[in-house]
């Protein structure tokens, strides 16, 4: 196995002949993707990404966050959805549960705080209370410019930094977005900021190994090459045809194959909490590429073993509408031996003399056989350790596995048209008490 | 509407006439509830705790918060499940969003950590890597006092207070359990630790008015007393048995009538994500009550607008196979003005003069309609702010609401028989691994 992402269903309750039936939808699907004649091929540039990115544009990337993880104490990045979830999995995934508390001495890196990716007037000025008299830049994301949310606080945050640094405000202001049509980007030339390119024909979900992802990673201190070569490994890895050979593939068959058994709802399963936001990458990703023309599975994630003491009970014994996809570390970061105490009086002398890590994959296991024994299906996808490559190779992973898996849904896995309901909605809400404000003031 | 919690169903698309016919139900199920003859009628001590709880140990808890306010930098708590989700929410909900971030003296309350809550190797050792050399106390949390992952984090613990404090360590761990048959509460006899009680009649999710979650409530600086105010009027305007009174009844027999028409899953939606823990401590309530003999709704929960750049898709055009539930706070805790900007290049200067608030309350309605028109049922309920009463009064509105629910649906609301499963099977292989281990050694 080495280095690879190991695909294991042997709890899948599925029967072989079901894959079996579905090799030739597969077959169809793959050659679809891969001569771009599917649906939404003009959103295709995510998929040989990995091995035609622009260098250029990447050292630039590093450049800049070399810069800012010297004068900056704090990176605030304003995006949301697409525009800042890759970027905050891969941050969440390998930075220090408790970073916010350390000294900066053993940080090694600024502070990444989110901005952008709500209207809690809460949140927003509660920011601005936290950075206020520390050194910051800021990355605004934004694919069309236009995002309402992203845009009110990059508009908040300029005016703090024009405020705050002057002129100099124009060397702490990065902006990541489409080169065309942007707002933004129009706003950026015009004030002189450094800008970061989305490419036109990669998704906001399908950004993570773009600059989009690579500066807020880079900034906080992790290895941008190496995400990049396990997402490049995975590129050709995952372009085998043949199911037997391609555990992306097979898991995008067969979370097709239970969906069509009636379970509407897959749990990705963590058994760290350092995963979470990889989790809500993956949610997004998921419902957003295949929740369309009424169909798609519903995706929620747990993290265990805390949530096994809160939705353990309904996954055991409610309804048997769902799946469970596990994700499992191998090898943990950090681990330790638990030890023996002379009273006992917890009872627990019988673990001494084994590791933390090695329970929590013992509880792993009891939960998989219980759940499993109550009928619920289990899919696991286990990678060697945590590391930049590793998480790579996974976020390319499942960006491969929903191409294929929304094309055997019969939808179109890169566009998002129910998104703009509540867009147009919302504008025309407020530009409708706009003019009801003029009125009354004429 | 005043002090009052209000519920809104114009968006629920059920008709009167369903409401109706389940009122004969509803009497039936409060009248069982109220009588104490239903099932789980042994774990009805939440019920009229508000008005009965204990004075003498609600003011020890007041003075252990006060002593740990002055003498810690950090309140590490160990629990799981209901031993930790109910403090938390409240906290989370009340505090700075960046509040690790504070200095001391802008923060008015040592920092909570949470352990015990994961079996992660890398977590607890980020949490002992960051207590170090600060000033700490421990509050460990278990009704039965041998709930393996806040046993494994509390002897790890003990081991780290004893080496730093030597005897005075006793004087820095506070246990709250069970008075009876408790591991923990053995040694805290033992040990002299200070002990808080958790009713033997109060199952873990119902038991955030107990000490439990006040302790730590109490030490982050919130107001305890104003909960259990809003808990009390709580109670009492909840006990009304005629739904047209009673919104908290209401909210019960409509997600009853909801999920009688096949919708299986209920989305919790906030609009900040201070509320993040209270939709966590909500699925906990929910989930592992109602979650049982193959039936229950789904509960699940978003942060708009952030999810709805993840999930928006979904719900908008996805599988109709859920509803939703808003929680809506009429009043924020900050808000400012959007301001005029000369150059307008974002478009967004039809905005100023308007809070953020206001466009957050805007999207909300505008994304209501989306998904209304879409299909998908709307409740909610609004508060008029988010503050220790209202906080109360809607901690107890959710469990008046579940326990009505669950009765409704047919199941016990108060036991958890599925969650045994998987610890059952974890000691099971850890102590098979034991033996192993042994007859090696042999």
């Amino acid at each position: 196995m080495g280095n690879n992402i190991v695909f294991n269903d042997k709890n899948s309750l599925l029967r072989d002949h079901e894959i079996e039936g579905m090799k030739s939808q597969l077959e169809l699907v793959h050659n679809e993707l891969h001569s771009k004649t599917g649906k939404g091929n003009d959103f295709l540039g995510w998929l040989d990404y990995p091995s035609s990115f622009d260098r250029q544009e990447f050292e630039r990337v590093k450049s800049a966050a070399k810069k800012i993880r010297k004068d900056s104490e704090i990176l605030v990045v304003a995006g949301i959805g697409g525009s800042y979830l890759g970027a905050r999995a891969v941050i969440e995934s390998l930075k220090h549960s408790f970073s916010e508390l350390l000294p900066r001495e053993k940080r090694n890196s600024p502070h990444i705080l989110y901005v952008g990716n709500n209207l809690s007037s809460n949140y927003i000025m509660e920011l601005l209370e936290v950075i206020r008299g520390r050194e910051i830049s800021l990355n605004v994301i934004s694919k069309s410019g236009k995002t309402i949310e992203t845009s009110i606080s990059f508009r908040i945050l300029r005016e703090y930094m024009e405020k705050t640094y002057g002129e100099r405000a124009r060397d702490r202001i990065y902006v990541t977005t489409d080169r065309h049509n942007s707002a933004i980007g129009d706003l950026a030339k015009l004030e002189g900021y450094q800008t970061f390119t989305i490419p036109g024909d990669i998704g906001g979900r399908y950004s993570v190994f773009t600059s989009v992802g690579m500066l807020p990673v880079a900034v906080a201190g992790f290895d941008v090459d190496e995400i990049m070569r396990g997402a490049s490994d995975a590129q050709i890895e995952y372009s085998e045809p043949d199911i037997e050979k391609n555990p992306c593939y097979r898991y995008a068959v067969e979370r097709n194959a239970l969906n069509r058994r009636g379970k509407d709802v897959e749990i990705l399963t963590i058994y760290d909490p350092s995963l979470q936001y990889l989790a809500e990458w993956w949610k997004q990703l998921f419902g957003e590429s295949e929740g369309k023309d009424g169909k798609g599975i519903l995706p929620m994630s747990l993290c265990f073993t805390t949530d096994l003491h809160s939705m353990g009970q309904y996954i055991q014994d409610g309804k048997k509408n769902l799946f469970e996809t596990v994700i499992n570390v191998e090898k943990p970061k950090k681990d330790f031996y638990m030890f023996a105490d002379n009273e006992n009086l917890d009872g627990l002398n019988y673990l001494s003399g084994k590791t933390v890590d090695f329970i929590n994959k013992k509880a792993m296991e009891g939960t998989m056989k219980a759940h499993v024994d109550g009928g619920v299906s289990n899919l696991m996808i286990t990678i060697p350790e945590l590391n930049e490559y590793y998480i790579g190779k996974l976020l390319y992973f499942f960006q491969k596995a929903c191409a294929i898996s929304g094309y055997m849904l019969g939808v179109n896995p890169f566009d998002q048209p129910g998104v703009e309901d509540y867009k147009r909605n919302t504008i025309e809400l407020l530009k409708a008490d706009e003019k009801k404000m003029n009125l009354n003031i004429i």
